[in-house]
């Protein structure tokens, strides 16, 4: 199994995506600033794998500051946060990890520092064995609702190495495969194959999931959910509780962002398109929570109406840790 | 005006589309294989260039025939014509073409070799100016259906460089904006822009118009078409008569090309795929006429029911031409 992102004694190792898939080397961050510029250029991608990533580099800030009292640790935590939750503002899944590693610092603030230090590292542990589970129990759910025969489409990175391991959309499809239901995919040319009766079921991930249901992710997903509608093919949404933001009433309320334009106008470093032009290049799109058939997570199946139904899940997971 | 194809004393000069935006580089044939290897390649491409390409590849090879008698003149025909004819199999304006020099051949009979010879290149240099006299009319005629200000989306080339000069669809779009009609053009995202409401029309080229109405165009037309009918947009197919294949009853019947799967696994030259994947890559798809608002040609605009409309514009065309 590759390791997306890992704890080791030398600091935070990521496998870089930016390398793959012709090249399988590995980066190791010994300091806070690093992690974060993994986060940034996409050396990590997916939204659990940036969640993960986020709560190993505030472990690895925490542990490599000099300050001496618990009061100066809190300052070091405050500002290594903020520099992590600057790189990269649709996955909440960043946000979700910078929230639950401070709550976990109040709640060792009669520690020591030396303990302090130690108890952020096993809570970003922690944080990574759970995302495993959560998507093998995401694929566990998920893989009743796939076609037993078929093909299955999925749109972006979605697997393993979108995750801590065994990945959301594709993870529901791993399991699927387990449980012996035989499924090809594909990725491209999605409005032709689904006319054609070859697609049966679409799972993606999400990088953010509005409390009515709306999911942002990888720009091109909306599509996608307006194909399968028009074919009448199921739609899922299969991604960690993590991902749920219940403080965000619906989509319109996601920040989306824009990546350089760079990407769109060069590839491979060779310029396709010629000089001049205004590329806007967005980096997710919202699909409305009316597109989605259900919403898989580690803690079971949402379906509408998602306001109720998402709530539910989100307090049970809650309930489950305190 | 760049010229996309081009007759010149020293043969057949094409401007080598496979080397833009970055260079501006041209490719003159000798031969007629060199021009069937120039379409087989995509140095052109586009429905209409590959006509007005194939119409002086066979005029070419004519010219170059040692053949004395007008017997021997019409094997050499023959063969050009077979070899032409196999490059590539979606775009009907090759095999249009190809039946056009057929008959011109067929008028000359009586004549005597050199007459014949100098005959055919002026035909299809006439193709050539009538390719862009059609784009003109078409772009007057589809003007008339463009939003007077807003997002304009087309998909795959329907430029000047697609046809002998001016565009299809971009030719509509040029013509509106010459009208003054403001406009602005997108080619991705497109269904995050529709849900925005930024797209007030779209525009696309064809390779092969069914009786029906059916329309084969670049992959991924048939994904903008759905979309373009989710959110009640109009979605325009602009094609000269040429284009359309009263002798293919529906899209079922036209025979949709397999490019090569290099052309998804590596980009620039550059591998993005691990070895091993399969991968399948038609060039084409097909619309089915149900999707489509009007088709744009140079005699003006067919509507639903496309299999009487299609066939009107086409025998005025050929009465014109008789």
């Amino acid at each position: 199994m590759i390791n997306t992102v890992e704890w080791t004694d030398q600091g935070v190792r990521f496998i870089d995506q930016t390398k793959l898939p012709t090249e399988e080397t590995y980066v190791t961050c010994t300091t806070y600033q690093q992690v974060a510029d993994v986060i940034r250029n996409m050396v990590v991608r997916g939204a659990p794998a940036i969640g993960v990533a986020a709560a190993m580099g505030i472990a690895l800030g925490v542990q490599k500051s000099r300050a001496e009292t618990v009061a100066d640790i809190k300052k070091d935590l405050d500002h290594i946060c903020k520099v992590i939750g600057e790189t990269r503002p649709t996955a909440v899944n960043l946000f979700w990890a910078i929230g639950r590693m401070q709550d976990k610092f109040e709640s060792l603030r009669i520690r020591p520092v030396a303990q302090i230090k130690q108890a952020l590292i096993e809570e970003s542990q922690r944080m990574h064995a759970e995302d495993i589970a959560a998507n093998q129990a995401m694929g566990r759910h998920g893989a009743t609702l796939m076609p037993s025969n078929g093909g299955v489409l999925t749109h972006c990175n979605a697997g393993a190495l979108a995750t801590a391991g065994y990945g959301t959309a594709l993870g529901v499809i791993r399991a699927a495969v387990e449980q012996g239901k035989k499924i090809h995919i594909s990725d491209n040319m999605a409005g032709a194959l689904m006319k054609q009766g070859r697609i049966g079921a679409i799972v993606v991930g999400a990088d953010r999931i509005a409390a009515n249901g709306d999911v942002a992710n990888k720009i091109g997903t909306y599509t996608v959910a307006v194909l399968a509608k028009e074919h009448g093919i199921p739609f899922y949404v299969a991604a960690p509780i993590s991902t749920v933001d219940l403080a965000t009433a619906d989509g319109s309320g996601i920040p989306i962002e824009q990546r350089d334009s760079k990407e769109v106008t060069h590839i491979a470093g060779q310029q396709m398109v010629p000089d001049g032009v205004e590329v806007e290049n967005p980096a997710f799109d919202v699909t409305p929570a009316r597109y989605i058939t259900a919403i898989i997570t580690e803690r079971g199946i949402a379906q509408a109406p998602f306001q109720e139904s998402l709530r539910r899940l989100a307090d049970a997971t809650a309930h489950a840790r305190n």
